[in-house]
């Protein structure tokens, strides 16, 4: 059995294991065009297979990479991308986890594990995410939490995309009944569909979680305003009376009511006192208070 | 038969049983990982089932657990998740009605019976808490409702994701033809299945209640923020005739109309009361009151 | 044949039918446990059905009763529910109709075309309702309305399950080739799947109408809103140059312009008129108005 | 080959041809009572097919009727709706287009597809009126806009109804492979089908778009009462220091500053720039303006 | 192996080709008739495909045209649209790349990679302009943002309708086992395959983040109306105190207290500062602020 781990799609290497195991050419090409979609193919002679590990880059955005894998009957042919330390990670796992295995498609089986494994601390770092945008949106619904339920929106959306392709690639596969893999994998291969569906099924309820967010950000946005309104009214019950009743003591006309009386300000201060309890009794009895 | 009730599923009586009755490590390793997706397996020799009771802890959250039971022609193995009392009572009640039972997969049909009608009562108690809430959020729509809200989208979400895998858990069984059970029992799983979908039924159900309930929510805010403002509008509409006027006579110029008569305070009070009854007619004319 | 009613599902009378027409103890279960979805399932020697008509008892609110049917080969089954006239009155229109038929098939399937026929009044009675609440939604959004918006989905919610579980029953009956059932109905439950097809059509557009319904209501209420806003602002507009000119006017200060000279009123109020004169058609060229 | 057109379904010239060409009682039923769904069924002996054309009455709504056609070896039979002048056009068109024609068959491809080509008008008028009430969405959301999105939106799902039907029935009969059918008729019923799926197409499309204009219309009330809000708070911003300054100056109180001076009126208008100012500059730099 | 290019659909070329080539009458009128779905059609001797190049007009509006292959065991024929140059583009960089080739096949892949390859930039500059107007959403949520937001949105209705045809076009290409094209371009097939479903993913991901545009459009608008409405609060706790106090003291009544004091200005001022203070407060410790 051979393991060839390609580190660099570009060099030459790929050609002559293409020319040697007689990869189809356009299974070459994908290799080196990268940004392909997870999927498996059933060539002459071998199987081929796209996965697209994923991992947060410097700016903290989840990035996904294009690692490419070969199966025959006695070799395994993978390819990393250059730039990607996970790629090499996995890898490097896998090699010390398998180092006395000599059937391909065991180890085949062990990137799909360790790759779907890989998934979870990601979306565990998206839950705890999303749980604590929900307590901000309720909390204190500012644009920078709208910001930040989008760009969660759209990493949801980009993983979704990742995992139903790789859950569609392994359930390809069960009914492919592929000669270069031992039916005694069956198990475990649909346990690997397994984990996939799993984690498929936490995207599916974050996306759900999220769309709540964003409910609960516009409610509480409602809300709030609604609030203010509320200050307004009741400043404005109190102070209108006020106002009314100084500016009509302020006229300047003859007669004004206990003007001249030296009860003058007692009568002014009772009568505004009065019209705003009304005022205040009345939105009481509405329900507005 | 033999039935073996499993306490622990890390202790080694366990790895025993797996050795006596050759049970997949994959399997083993299910029962010891916990958090597994409701499922059945067909392996050589017996059936290998996930199911996942459900309970309401003491925070009030709901939260499933897991049981794992190996159906094989002359045995059963039950696998009892050690912190869970829910479990142990659902086993002891099995285990009491079905002392005398010589057949293995009419215990698992009781089981599998009991498992789902204990999904009733929780549903019954969501449904209770729902309803509140759509009277609540049309009666008074604050935060905490809207907490609630989301709290209980969330049990619904977890509770769908538990009753789909059940669902589809007992769909599989029914289409597996499963030499350990005997055909007899097909209406009885029937029934089983009935059950369950009743139960989803019941969840989709509560779903679009509770989406719902966020409708009547946000109508409710809009509703009274737009109240709010009606109050405010008739305020300033009472208020500012009386205002506008009160400071005209209030001015320090010559010239005034009526202001050196004797009627200068019932002139300028007549026109407040015009003024102010010709607006009130308007926004009555238009439908704004 | 013989066509037996049971007018009380717990009478001994249907343990005796029971016993003698080998009926299956889920059976006799279901028929004693109300709340069944719509089912048929296929038993040896007869076909068992459950059947869900509605009707609206006292309170206005929609309700589902079962009735369960047995059809063999020379007998016909029917369970009354004790407390429900519609039933009983839907199998004595049969009983009168089919007086004379010998065959159970045939009354079967007119047990079934009164049924599926009853629910149209009620679907008649629901879209007219709902369009009187779109009509009130776009003319008073009030509460009541939200409200009857809400139970008239939980209505069409319920309704939407029996239909739908109804349906598929009578899907079931056309794949199922019976042998109690005569190839020369066919056409006959083919018209009845139609019914029922067109009924739940009629459900749907109707959960269309009434999403639209609380669009309506919501998007009333923005308007309303917006216009009361409007208001208070053209009151403002008016309202704020007068007071701001007649305080000016009011202050107990020197050298106010024209406060000494006879036409001080009149150069105030022409102030006045010129600012607020301004404002409106400011508002008005930017389309505020 | 003979062609009847029945021109009332009440007429007894239909249960002539009932008799004449054993044509089911449920097919005749299904003639006299209209408002059927589009459908084709397969009887011994013919193909009876029932046809939905829609065409805008005098109030300006969509209706349907129904036309109901028999195909058979060497005869079809077309029954017309009394009341509507839109189905006889059609089968008078057809009527000149096809007088020399022999077959049945090629006839009855003539009606379904004359039949689909009487969608497309209506459609692009559809089509149309949604492009303006987007217009007006954006331009001015009053009421009318709103209870005109609905009631397209009434038509759209009315129309989408109509035509899913025919697409299954289109299918259907393309599945069928009918004896009365010559196989050379097989890519022009498929061309029928083409049209009516891209009939449907643009009613999904256009169902989309108006669910867009409601968000429109909702967005643009929003943005409006924004803007009206910040009318009002610069109106207020502008007022306020005006109004508190010169009823600072208008208290009767010894002592305030400058008012004994030559320059009192100078001092409170500088004072109300200053503060006036200010405000506004705050305004802008908080981005509120 | 001929390959006929068709400048134009109604030149007589075509007609001598559909009788050289056996070509189906429906085919032609297809060719003539323009605005078809993109679909593929088996006939006796050839095969039949419409494709849908799409292009940016100069009114900067997506533009679907039609281009009609017919591919036979030694011939091509394909037909351009008149008005348009992108499909002549397309042609020639075919027939320059293509020019040694002698199987029609190969040809015929050939377009449709590259027809499939041209709508990669258009997707790449709508992502570009849908992440530009969230950002405009978010910073400065005009009815100009809403009206771009929905022509995006048709824009990408029409992308879908086109992309989905094409790619059930190519999808009934791979299961067609056409005998016109050679098995060993099967592979090439499934990799165009896996391009068209790659764009249409895109598509899908870009409907969903334009929604959340919209989103976040009425959540800025709704955030910006609670900010407005805040600032006009606290504008109003500063004033009203003043007013009213200052109201208060402009009252022509004796006995205001304190007036007559030499340090009536200083009261009247302390008592404003202190309501305002106290109001300020107050919102700020109910987190109105």
């Amino acid at each position: 059995m051979e393991w060839h781990n390609v580190l660099d799609p570009a060099s030459p290497e790929l050609d002559q294991l293409a020319e040697r195991y007689k990869l189809h050419p356009l299974h070459i090409e994908d290799c080196r065009h990268r940004d392909q979609r997870a999927k498996i193919e059933d060539a002459p002679g071998y199987l081929f297979t796209v996965l697209k590990p994923v991992h947060i880059n410097q700016e903290g955005d989840f990035v996904a990479v294009d690692m490419d894998v070969f199966l025959g009957a006695d070799f395994l042919i993978t390819v990393e991308e250059t730039e990607c330390p996970e790629v090499g990670g996995l890898i490097s796992r896998v090699k010390k986890a398998m180092a006395a295995e000599a059937r391909p498609d065991r180890i085949y089986y062990r990137i799909m594990d360790e790759l779907v494994d890989s998934y979870l601390p990601l979306l565990d770092k998206l839950n705890d995410t999303i749980d604590e945008l929900e307590d901000k949106a309720l909390g204190s619904p500012t644009p920078e939490v709208l910001q930040a339920i989008f760009s969660n929106k759209r990493t949801l959306i980009f993983l979704r995309g990742v995992l139903v392709n790789t859950r569609d690639l392994v359930s390809h596969l069960q009914r492919l009944n592929c000669q270069w893999i031992n039916s005694d994998l069956a198990p475990y291969f649909r346990d690997v569909y397994d984990h996939v569906a799993r984690n498929l099924d936490m995207v599916e309820i974050m996306r759900d979680l999220l769309a709540g967010c964003l409910d609960v950000y516009l409610s509480s946005v409602a809300n709030r305003t609604n609030q203010v309104m509320k200050v307004l009214t009741v400043l404005g019950t109190i102070a209108l009376p006020a106002l009314v009743i100084s500016g009509f003591y302020g006229m300047n006309v003859k007669g004004l009511p206990g003007a001249e009386s030296a009860y003058g300000v007692g009568i002014a201060v009772a009568s505004m006192a009065i019209v705003t309890g009304f005022l205040l009794w009345m939105l009481k009895r509405f329900g507005w208070l």
